[in-house]
């Protein structure tokens, strides 16, 4: 049995267990709006091939009838690899079906180069398939009745890239950070690994983690805003995280909300990234003190210390920030806005600018939505790759 | 009968054929990824109860086997009464289940205070009734087969407005042009008409028209952009209408792309709606001429015979309306944009610019996204009313 030839309906009941642990048929069929010989029909053979177990524990007794038996996704059933690349570095991760972390490596790239870059995954693959335990404890052996895939083994490699990467066809239309044009990553990754490999846009891809088992879990929409090197947005709407028809969503850093001073990697002014990036803020901070080998962590400190000038910098960034996540309330009207990147670390310095930014902007009721502030380390990044490559057990690409 | 009990699968197999028009049960199961036993169990009640009804003629014989027989909705089985409130009139529409228009009506409007409205609309809705064929031709009786609804009957109204509208709750929470603060609409209109009421954010109403019988049906995810008193925007992806978690969504016309010179409505600088909608460009326009009396219909006269200074005020106009076009493209990355509204009767005037700023501003691929200019009639916007009417007989509010 292979997963992408079951009927939609057990995708549906698979991805409820995934997102909500644990629960009930009758529970599960009310989830899905299946009715409850639905629910048993498709739960049959995912039992049966070990994706799905009964737990021994059964659900409290209700005031009538006999207790209910719990049925849960088995997370040792599969297991997958996780890539994070960066400008300048690899982070790797093994996780098992529900994105449970096993393992994690790092690896420092030396060039940009695409040849380079994907001998470096490879590199990296092979060193987190030797770490990763194996054997009766840490899984490993038996379970999969046909032999296809094995409780344990690695499944497939899901890497995650910023830029405009086509998760269908496996191609990297176009990443700025690295420089690369037309890249098929995935096919090059899956002959030097050897192992299937899906690619997606790294913010999508932590949003697939945040709406399974993050601060998205069970919102009807939530956005992700990732404020860094670039400024990025996943968007979850129903359910589903938006993949753009084109390939491309989210793209709030190029919003133009910035005046017209600074010139974007883009070619545009006044981009939300052309003064609130990473890059940008160290620009604007090393021409406000006339100092041009000021670095980013000398920049905050100064905001740190009360330099207006500096300050200024960072507030004018919240501004932009605050202009950006108010459009994408107004816009698309999510419960929730999760607000991370490596930018949060020094959230301190602009959080007030972007609150009342927000608030100003906001319209009507969408001033309700709720703005959350949530650090998630660069492992979490890689996990997402994990979580897309789980996610294509049912929706394999092309 | 009523619909509101039938299985999820059902409103599936029903919007499917609604949204297609007739199709094979075979292909009903393709497209709504049900078995074929699943779309015969749920398409027999619909059948029995005359809501769908097999062609007479059958579809085209396949080279092997029998000819398979279409089914399809039965528009004559309900209608429903679709009315748009604008600032100064209404139009009300009769539409049947397939959102096909019988009979428009027009009614000026002398107040906009929450009373005389309701009474108008009471009027317009009886006036519509009394005008409304019936009898066998026209329909109008026989056909349910439980009493509840009969065939040609009046089922529901859907009345349209713009601004911030909770159609789950059937409160306008706020109505900037009726400047209406908390009004619970459906339940006055109800009551003054004895008809079961439901009400939408006009361009949300009409995006759902578009999905299902317009420039949108069959698109995976579209935008609808209308431009004129307000600049609005409706979204459907993945065949729904974007709501908003907390009521708003689509709230294009405050992007703030416009710089700071001219307040808008919401008490911010720079949103689309100051630059672009109909009485930002008639100011302007009476600024660049020094003639406080100007009209819109002068200042496109002017425009037209090539005015610079008016010219200029259009191609403004175009600029910000190419970076909101562009804005939704880059967060959404719908398929098609659809750009309608009452402003396109003037769209040559800026539509150059449009396209300019759409090209500069779109990320990568969201550059492919289809722009599609079409105008729609004041009775589309009413027919909107009926649709979403119609699609409250799956899931009735509240
Ligand atoms: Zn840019
Ligand atoms: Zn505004």
């Amino acid at each position: 049995m292979t997963l992408s030839d079951q009927p939609p309906a057990a995708a549906l009941v698979f991805q409820t267990l995934l997102a909500h642990g644990p629960l009930t048929r009758a529970e599960t069929g009310r989830r899905t709006g299946l009715s409850p010989g639905a629910v048993t029909k498709v739960a049959t053979p995912l039992l049966a091939d070990g994706w799905i177990a009964e737990l021994a524990e059964p659900a409290p007794k209700r005031a009538t009838g006999r207790p209910a038996t719990l049925i849960a996704v088995r997370g040792e059933r599969a297991r997958f690899i996780g890539v994070k690349v960066t400008a300048d570095e690899l982070i790797g991760v093994v996780a098992d079906l529900t994105a449970r972390p096993l393992v994690t490596r790092r690896a420092v790239l030396d060039s940009r180069d695409v040849g380079t870059v994907v001998l470096a995954i490879a590199r990296l693959v092979e060193e987190l398939r030797a770490a990763v335990p194996t054997g009766p404890d840490g899984s490993g052996g038996g379970g999969g009745q046909d032999g296809s895939v094995q409780d344990g083994g690695i499944h497939s490699i899901g890497v995650t890239i910023s830029g405009d990467v086509d998760g269908q066809t496996g191609v990297v239309q176009y990443s700025p950070f690295l420089n690369w044009h037309r890249v098929a990553l995935a096919q090059l990754v899956e002959t030097a690994t050897s192992t299937p490999t899906v690619i997606e846009n790294d913010v999508r891809a932590l949003t697939v983690t945040e709406q399974w088992f993050g601060a998205g879990a069970g919102l009807s929409s939530f956005a992700l805003i990732t404020v860094g090197a670039g400024i990025g947005c996943g968007l979850s709407i129903g359910g589903r995280v938006v993949s753009g028809a084109h390939g491309v969503s989210g793209e709030v850093g190029h919003l133009p909300v910035g005046g017209t001073e600074r010139t974007c990697t883009c070619g545009n002014t006044g981009c939300v990234e052309a003064v609130a990036s990473t890059h940008a803020i160290t620009e604007q901070a090393r021409a406000a003190t006339g100092d041009p080998g000021l670095t980013m962590t000398q920049a905050v400190r100064l905001a740190h210390s009360g330099d207006p000038e500096v300050r200024a910098v960072f507030t004018r960034a919240g501004h932009a920030l605050g202009l950006a996540i108010a459009s994408v309330a107004n816009l698309i009207g999510p419960e929730r806005i999760i607000i991370s990147g490596e930018g949060v670390a020094t959230y301190d310095l602009f959080a007030d600018q972007v609150r009342e930014t927000f608030a100003a902007r906001a319209f009507g009721a969408a001033a309700e939505c709720d703005l959350l502030l949530r650090p998630l380390p660069f492992e979490e990044w890689a996990r997402g790759g994990a979580a897309v490559a789980a996610q294509h057990l049912f929706a394999p690409p092309k």
